[in-house]
């Protein structure tokens, strides 16, 4: 930190001393009363200002409350071609055009231009007014041409919000809400599938629809259409922020419809995270900074360079949001906090919100650190919640997500007629269009295809066909291109980007309902009850996961260290835990795990059983079925101790056997097509 | 709003005409690496800066968290000696210790004094460096000696707020949630005092410390301890501000030991109205304007101005407040919202929120808005909420004042150490200290002797004085006091300020158990079977209301009229509306009011009986007892019809009685003593 200031400072310098004059005209002005009423006009406008920026929050404020309202009226009625998103974007639209046609307010003469000599512009200036001295603070950079220009609407500079809002107020929620609510159940069965699009099928889209504006620009260019400078690194910007995608709307519809599980969590699980790797992707590009004259020329130390800035931000970040998860577990663990609600829910809150300040202190990506984070304390800390916490902060989440949500999609349509340096080319935005299309396609089918290989429940094509169209891009991808619009390109970006999102969210989010029956995907699943239709068209239960043993490994890390050192879950760490380590064993352990023995059971509980899980529920009862319904019980005595038979009770999928009999849901051989005969002998099989 | 601008526009015309001059030193930084090193250096700076804003409110999450972990053990072991309002202080100061003696962040020398002519200060100021122009916004005005003195501590200045935080953000979470939880039915029964110390009383306390203050203020001045202007409207100003009581932790002990219902109310009530008073009066007092050179002497025409302007700023936020609410009542009665919750919540919200952005939008008070609405929306749009909103809504809120009051104490412990202007002066303190303890003698007991003079249920003499001890000070007082620290006096204020805030949270909220038990003020009182020990020793009924006229009027309009107008509770207005109003009294009548003969019972659900509660009631059953606690049944099947019988139920005070017998408090004739067989015979008669 100190060395930036110092190599600025050596600039400043060498300029200092060249140009060191001080201008000092200093008017007095004698009159005690124009001193005093110098007072009263500052003290005014303040009060004016202030009275403007309430104006306008009120106008958002009113903005949502509409939408709100017409959302019920929506819900009331049925009707599902526009969502909650759409909708505030209509109406931000409606409110824009309102504001940009409709109201005239004249731009402030009394603003003065000083041409005074500063050789770099200091965060902070003071200003001597005939004895007095006032602060100004650095607002940004604005350009010779706005200045220029008669700009004679205030009012539309004034419902603009400065873009970082997005990044530290608006999108933390959202991000952490998406965490928190991931159904961990369903995303870790498909994790493999989630890395590999939202990494790999991130980058690769990334590039093509780099490489795709490239070539449009370069056309552009030739036929005169370029209006400033547009380079290779830029399209690369283009392509990482248009990279990341949001169907909220689909996601909700699929909700409401009950559609396949293992479709929602690919498409929830890709969004979510691809939003992280947008984020730090479009930021490595940024900081893509080669040596030499020319900022913009291929060079390997400055991408090598860049790819370390990805991995090293994603992974501090990640690492952040973690431990702020885990400690909160802890904290939740050993105190007694449970017996009071709102203690409880306000430290969650905190900490949570403490997790995106420390990773923009540290000069991590604040948004990815509260995804992880939301993850985590999803997984752990919300055991250890009592269930008053577990209402509040779910409730409290879901609220501060939902108002945060369409408040930037308002603001995406109101931006659409305030902003107020568009650039909109016919070209550009076809070619968009187009790369989009093929970014999307290209990340999709090949991924799909090579996981395919590994998976036994393959990705059907229709699944493939819906997750393309499913693409919609909403409050992530406007955050990140409205977050610089200084030059012609970030300009020409940004207007390209708000069409994208109009376009995705209104025409395929409405058009979801109608794309699931045409791609003949079942609505109706009840998640509990997962038979999911391969493509021979043979019921069978979803199945072994992708990287099984990918997933093996973290599951035994997790269940057998992570879980009963955050939890009150077992099997208590004075068993796992090597005896050396007994003493810390017996500190960290609570007194519920030495009962718990088999894990704690959440709305979305792993659905893994152990031996420790397999022999309690055994001990109680087992029902087996057969393929025509049937029930028959049995009393086996003998607990799977092997791996073998650990694998086979693995394959067989999820058990949603909870101890005291209150309900079961019966496992289903999935390696063939079951026969009426086989499931009994092969349960019995299993546990011999 | 033209106008203001013409005005300051003539002044600066006429000064620019004589200094128009503009000075254009502007020096070319040919290289275009100096130029983009710039760019650099100035995202850089943009970044650093931000960086740091996380790291500072890091540090006070981390001081909320801290709180709230030691109230967690506080409460665990019962320790009611400090509350959390004073941890919270107490916190503050040690993180301020830290700040100000333990770390030193050199200020930023970059930092330029442009000694530029310009007649006035401009809101916005565009900087010409070399071609590029940057926007500078107006921050405020700081002193020459701040300047002067060499700053080295840059990190004080950091974690010092914007004051108007405090009024924009902190202050309306924390007002909204005492309107909203104010307990109604205590509240409505001790109307008439509450009202009279609250406004009567902040007055009488204003005057009174604002004449004792200038007393001492002219002994200052007489041996020349005075270092600064100090006018009769500062003393007033402070007596104002220092009028506002925050008995927050009182009332916290109150309600955890259930102290009195009365006592609680009262203290309650006056200090939620009170903030509201004096925060009007202290702006009415700012806005005491005099025409003629000396700003400071009496002028009858300013005064009456004053008033002026406390009236309307009071009734008009008054008023907004309650507009909101009510339509915020119409809203949730008229669609069905109630099917979901999250609507509602967010809903609910948001209608709250604008109130205090319309309400400074207008021009008003926004704190004093959102209050009004706070009480607007508990006693109609509560009852028209799902059960599950009604929860959201109330732990919603409950939060936000949580994190937003233990915000404030933080900080007020905290600024002691960090701002750097504190003018303490021995002198001056002990003169607040004296004036406010008499100021808040002033208040309550000449008044509490006039009430008394009404009140059938006396104010005793241990509640006045512990009333009187009760007077913390808080969150308003400090908002207040740190709004503006330009000038010696008001430095001087803030100060003290400060010092008497702490003195009465520690010492008078720590000692808040034992004036109890001194002023053997009863612990452990039943709200349900309020029977309140007279002076005289005797049990008695708390019994008919103050200004049972003014009450009986107000409980009639909201009965008839209001009631059934914005909530689904009976009697329907077809009824209650003349005939002419009704197409429009069948239209605003929802089919559950046709039900609902009696009004709904909510929590605090109004104290009286009407004519249709007690036939409906007296229709299930009644359940007399006598002195000596046996109960009989009996079913009279009689109804009070008329107002005397009216007013003798009234007098009977509060029945809870519950339709379908699940619970009956039973009423017991409050005039006279109770004696063996009069109860049953009394009730007879009343309902004879």
């Amino acid at each position: 930190m100190g060395s930036r200031w110092k190599n600025s400072g050596n600039c400043c310098a060498s300029g200092m001393l060249s140009l060191c004059v001080l201008v000092s005209l200093s008017i007095c002005l004698s009159r005690a009363e124009d001193s005093a009423m110098e007072n009263i006009v500052t003290e005014k406008k303040a009060e004016e200002s202030h009275r403007q920026d309430s104006a306008d929050l009120l106008i958002f404020i009113m903005l949502l409350t509409l939408t709100i309202l017409t959302i019920w009226l929506f819900k009331h009625r049925r009707f599902r071609f526009l969502h909650e998103t759409g909708l505030a974007m209509i109406y931000g639209l409606l409110v824009g055009v309102v504001l940009r046609y409709g109201i005239h307010v004249p731009r402030d003469m009394n603003n003065i231009t000083l041409s005074c000599h500063v050789n770099a512009s200091p965060a902070t200036l003071l200003v001597n007014v005939s004895g007095k001295f006032y602060e100004y603070t650095l607002k940004g950079e604005i350009s010779g041409k706005e200045i220029d220009d008669v700009q004679d609407n205030e009012m539309l500079r004034k419902v603009t919000f400065d873009p970082e809002v997005f990044f530290n107020i608006l999108l933390p929620p959202i991000i952490f809400h998406a965490g928190y609510s991931l159904k961990r159940r369903h995303f870790f069965r498909n994790m493999g599938s989630i890395l590999a699009y939202a990494f790999l099928g991130t980058v690769i889209s990334c590039f093509i629809i780099g490489l795709l504006m490239y070539g449009c620009v370069t056309l552009m260019k030739q036929i005169g259409q370029l209006g400033g400078d547009f380079f290779f690194t830029d399209c690369l910007f283009f392509g990482a922020i248009v990279s990341a995608t949001d169907p909220v709307t689909v996601l909700a519809i699929f909700n409401e419809l009950q559609v396949d599980v293992d479709l929602y969590a690919l498409l929830f699980g890709e969004s979510v995270l691809n939003d992280a790797v947008a984020v730090v992707l479009s930021s490595s590009i940024v900081a893509y900074q080669p040596q030499g004259d020319n900022t913009h020329t291929f060079e390997a130390m400055a991408m090598v360079k860049s790819f370390g800035v990805f991995l090293g931000v994603f992974s501090g970040s990640f690492a952040l949001g973690m431990a702020t998860g885990v400690m909160t577990a802890l904290v939740t663990k050993f105190t007694k906090l449970r017996d009071f609600s709102l203690l409880e829910t306000a430290l969650f809150f905190l900490m949570s919100w403490s997790t995106f300040l420390l990773a923009e202190a540290c000069g991590f990506t604040g948004v990815v650190a509260v995804l992880f984070c939301g993850i985590t304390q999803a997984h752990y800390t919300y055991n250890n919640l009592s269930p008053e916490s577990q209402d509040r902060t779910k409730q409290l989440f879901e609220l501060l997500n939902f108002l945060a949500e369409n408040f930037i999609f308002s603001y995406m349509g109101l931006t659409l007629f305030t902003f107020q340096n568009h650039v909109f080319n016919p070209i550009f935005i076809i070619g968009a269009f187009l790369a989009t299309f093929l970014g999307r396609a290209a990340n999709i089918y090949p991924l799909s295809f090579l996981l395919n290989l590994g998976r036994r429940n393959k990705i059907s094509s229709n699944f493939q066909h819906m997750m393309m169209f499913a693409g919609l891009r909403g409050a992530m991808t406007f955050a990140l291109s409205i977050r610089d619009t200084a030059t012609y390109a970030r300009r020409m970006m940004f207007s390209t980007t708000l069409l994208v999102v109009f376009f995705t969210v209104w025409v395929c989010g409405g058009g979801t309902t109608q794309m699931l029956s045409c791609q003949r995907i079942r609505v109706g699943v009840d998640p509990d009850q997962e038979h999911s239709i391969g493509p021979d068209g043979i019921e069978r239960r979803s199945t072994k996961h992708e990287s099984a043993w990918l997933f093996r490994i973290w599951y035994n890390f997790d269940h057998n260290y992570m879980k009963p050192f955050l939890t009150h879950s077992g099997p208590p760490l004075t068993a796992t835990l090597p005896a050396c380590c007994g003493a810390l064993a017996r500190c960290l352990t609570s007194p519920q795990a030495y009962e718990n023995e088999e894990q704690l059971r959440d709305d979305d509980s792993d659905l893994i059983l152990n031996d420790g899980d397999i022999s309690l529920t055994y001990g109680d009862i087992t029902v087996s079925t057969d393929a025509s319904g049937a029930h028959t019980s049995s009393r086996p005595s003998v607990v799977a101790a092997n791996s073998d038979e650990l694998d086979r009770e693995l394959a067989l999928g999820e058990h949603e056997l909870v101890i005291r009999g209150t309900r079961l849901v019966l496992p289903m051989d999935d390696s063939e097509p079951p026969l009426p005969g086989d499931v009994l002998h092969r349960r019995s099989g299993a546990l011999s």
